[in-house]
């Protein structure tokens, strides 16, 4: 099993550039809708992606990967044992639990991957309390519930994992059952693109590649609070924000992310 | 099963504001190669894309859906069974039959959902002769008919199905049977672009959310006109028309919808 | 078996004109990531797309088509049913062995797939070793090897399959076994893009639609040098660069072709 990096710390400048050093192999089980953009996205932060999702290879491939993305927006049957071979490969991994609550398929596959203990879980708040057994999930990507709402089970299921809990919302919030950090800043054009959610969860994975899942969920939404507000300033919509965001995180200054982004620390 | 929201009369204008004020939800069963573009239309239109089609989740979801989209452009066994499953549980369901007529899968599932009575079918005019019966398909998502050689053939299948359907083309057609709405203008560099067409089935069945099967398709053939003509002025080839389509649906004016187009009615 | 136009000689130039004209219907049975890009370049060049792979229907389409490609990243059970079909029923196809080597599943497919002799093999230099048997194969999509640490495994396979391979990377390199062809320029933003070398392998397979392989490759290869030069002025990240990368393959200019792209042909 490939239990690489998971105790370093990292502040989220000093992990953008070991990121960058490492060009970490981010391994991604993910929806066919956001395939693309979050190769992309794994591509502009300099990461190198890979999109081995068949039975037969991805557990292999897991035991080799820096990170694993499990994503569960359009889980096929060929995903679904590809996802079970992986994470019994790797404690580097990443669950985004997409659209869990309602929907039956996605939702016993997340309990049953649950067991195995992922690195990071991230979601959005609706998401988060359903998996945790506190909501009914939202519909679709949407979240109907606020990060807050939600840290109560964020925290709950980080302690019943063992792992870090990661909640995206207007202040994301970052929590491994002891400590929590919120997240603020940020564009909500990264709403209106698809992936926006998906391709974060893959760059938390990216980053498991050089320091703790804490540390990693962290600069991950720190560099997507960066980034999405520069893309921003430079688009005129949607279409124009998602290419701008591509190129805001490849130009991201790794010496400005400490002090762009808000780090709070709450103990509770 | 669904039965929203079947017999509201709006204009485009009227049709547009009740879309950005419902933000339907859109479930999409469609092809690999432009599930990305679609989920980005729909939320440049202000709609919610949900790509949920998997057997044992699609007819659950179909149910809570606003408006569905049936695209058969890469229907693998698991989507074919999703599909069925969808079309039983909503009537506010659009059929976009890609490349029906030579190639046998897609032309039998075709055939069988048919059973299920679409709100609206939309193609290319190959496709709608193919569907009808009365020509041999196209090659590929290219039309080989121009939209007035399908105008019988889709009257024909309007009347069989009891539903709308929409004939794309440099002037798009739309008829309930009875009547006939030709929508004009648009730009040609929206068929330089893969989703062009799929991402239009889309938007009608976001469109469905708010009004009639016919509102619906007219409404969203002058969305797409308008928008594709403002984002060619600013574009210098097909990449940069498929940024600023999605910049320029987000930002059409409503009002302007109506003005902009012109929808010539023909008793026949 | 489909096999047109398979002898015609044309330089780079010649051929993006005779492209242009004859509007080549190509058939991509490829990865889940980079469908939608595919697709985009097919058109930007001027060719027509159709993603067809589906088992029962992509042999039939292979006949119709005027090249096919078979891009192993993401490959289905479905798609690998659809692959073989596909390969009995044209000799006018393109093998893009993504990743083979480490990875069980796609190098037995590879491996079968290669005796039917695909007029084309494109890959990085470490898929080409994994191939010909030479190499371990890369980590993903990376090359970890150079492309004439290559040549020779490139050669051996070429003369084995009948067919002509062509190795991506700074300097690109394509042989029929005997001659050696070698592109240089281009930029390396295409590399930052995903799906930069898998829709070469598609524009490959629509070149093979106006002319014989060896001439196909190169000027697919020719085109993207070109074009990713220009595109690369214009951009200002991986982002604008994709974009812009379409953009201007829409707008090369064919005569412009020979002249910007040094072809060195070497006998050894």
């Amino acid at each position: 099993m490939n239990t690489r990096a998971t105790t370093v710390h990292l502040s989220p400048s000093e992990a953008l550039t070991a990121l960058r050093d490492a060009a970490p192999l981010v391994q991604c089980i993910t929806n066919a809708v956001v395939t693309g953009f979050t190769a992309n996205v794994l591509l502009a932060i300099g990461a190198a992606p890979a999109m081995c999702d068949l039975p037969g290879e991805a557990g292999m491939f897991a035991g080799l990967a820096d990170g694993v993305l499990v994503n569960l927006g359009t889980p096929t049957a060929e995903q679904r044992d590809a996802a079970r071979e992986a994470v019994r490969a790797t404690s580097a991994w990443v669950l985004d639990p997409v659209a869990v609550g309602a929907l039956p398929v996605r939702t016993a596959l997340a309990a049953e991957l649950l067991e195995h203990r992922p690195a990071i879980i991230r979601g959005n708040a609706s998401e988060i309390l359903a998996l945790a057994g506190a909501g009914a999930g939202g519909r679709g990507v949407d979240a109907t519930d606020g990060p807050d709402a939600a840290a109560p089970a964020a925290r709950a299921l980080a302690v019943r994992t063992g792992g870090v809990v990661a909640v995206s919302g207007p202040v994301d919030l970052v929590t491994d059952g002891e400590r929590i950090v919120r997240i603020g800043g940020g564009d909500a054009l990264l709403t209106r693109v698809t992936g926006g959610g998906c391709s974060l969860g893959a760059v938390m994975a990216a980053f498991l590649g050089v320091c703790a899942p804490l540390e990693a969920a962290v600069a991950a939404s720190a560099l997507y609070a960066d980034a999405s507000e520069r893309a921003a300033a430079l688009s005129s919509g949607p279409g124009s924000f998602a290419v701008a965001f591509l190129d805001a995180l490849d130009a991201t200054a790794a010496s400005d992310l400490d002090a762009r982004v808000a780090l709070t620390a709450v103990a509770r």
